[in-house]
């Protein structure tokens, strides 16, 4: 069963994404791979570059959740605010972390003509005392694990390269499976009683009814997901089972 | 001030989102009309199909928020519990809503052959009792205000004609504006200190600094976001001479 499997939180930080400048490009990335791992995605938050209230969400969604990520913030500019923000939650000092500084300044050093190791860029080795570092094969400046909340970039492909790094440390699950049927010109109405009895049948599973808008024809799709991959195949064959009842041809996986 | 204006949270309920099955396309732009209807986005979950989750959630951001936007869970199957949920957390019956339940019927029977308005799609005009209902030019089924919460549909082009109904009747604040500088070949590091003086010398804005990373160049960034269009304007020029400082050229505006 689903609530078997240890859980996760994502956290979004950034006014960038509340104002609607950046459209995240993170969510669906970590949630179809938490998945994978049968740690899957129960909570999403979404919140501002304001101490308090990520201080007081993330002190909230560590205790709620197995494990908690995050993404944004941890860049050098003033609104990169989410580590001293962890340090502040978990009540432990923000100070140099010595690796990660070593690294940062060879780097700089290194840069030719060589970078000003400046106070705004040793924020970026500047972490939560006890943390442990994510490297990623891309950037210098390494996200870090403080117990249960994993810290991240906020970029994209950083960040997909530091969840890469972290994942086959975290404790995974059975992972989650699912079996997709479509029926085109099927109605979510005519086809509810007989998806809630499918429902009622495999208690274990998700059965869930989207529709779709599309120029080839519209309809809907029907999808059973769990742990159980047995359960989930004879689920399958009970959607695809009543959409031929309903007079509609199923159409099996992501025609997509 | 930011501060003065009412605030909004959104919940976006359904788990197709949190496996990763379906990418949610209502989030941005929710953030991006209400910045301009000067309700800005203070937050975001991502929510299951949990009634308890949703129960608790709703009850929790009304009354941290001026106006709370729902999308998903209204449609007529199993798995669409968000109407329901409403009701429970107001403490109203959910009870056939006499506007909703004549349209939904009468559209059924105009059908050739007639549509069954069955129990599914009754539930669809089913709602917690007080609620002032939001229609949409595209879908027969209306979705819901019940005071400050905001029930819309999950499908993008039902939900923004539902919103585009409804926002005139909100009462809005002073509209966000900003003003974006781009520094290609421009490190954030390098103009942190710069752009935190900026910052401060107008408190009552959010100067944000979001690198990017393209094939004609990686750089940054720089954006001045308020309600006063004078100090955005004044702030973006005080943008544009740190850039120029640095050694390179400033790009006004949006260049995508």
């Amino acid at each position: 069963m689903t609530r078997k499997n240890p859980t996760a939180c994502l956290l979004i930080i950034g006014n960038e994404v509340l104002s609607g400048r950046t459209r995240d490009a993170n969510l669906q990335f970590l949630a179809t791979r938490l998945g994978e791992l049968g740690i899957p995605l129960r909570e999403v938050r979404v919140i501002p570059d304001v101490a308090e209230t990520i201080i007081g969400t993330v002190n909230e969604v560590r205790a709620k959740f197995d494990h908690v990520f995050t993404t944004g913030g941890i860049g050098p500019t003033h609104d990169d605010i989410t580590s001293e923000c962890i340090a502040r939650a978990f009540g432990v000092p923000w100070e140099p972390q010595p690796v990660a500084w070593e690294r940062l300044a060879g780097h700089y050093a290194k840069l030719n003509p060589p970078g000003d190791f400046n106070a705004a860029r040793q924020r970026m080795a500047t972490m939560p005392r006890g943390c442990v570092l994510i490297d990623n094969g891309i950037s210098i400046a390494p996200g870090f694990s403080m117990e249960n909340v994993h810290v991240m970039a906020g970029v994209p492909r950083i960040m997909q390269a530091m969840f890469e790094i972290l994942a086959p440390t975290l404790e995974g699950g059975v992972p989650v499976t699912s079996h997709t049927v479509y029926g085109i010109g099927l109605q979510e109405g005519a086809i509810a009683a007989g998806l809630e009895a499918i429902q009622h049948r495999f208690p274990n599973l998700d059965v869930g009814s989207y529709p779709f808008y599309r120029a080839g024809g519209n309809g809907v799709a029907l999808v059973a997901k769990g742990v159980d991959p047995a359960e989930v195949t004879e689920a399958g064959a009970a959607i695809t089972a009543l959409i031929e009842a309903m007079g509609h041809t199923p159409i099996q996986g992501e025609p997509d």
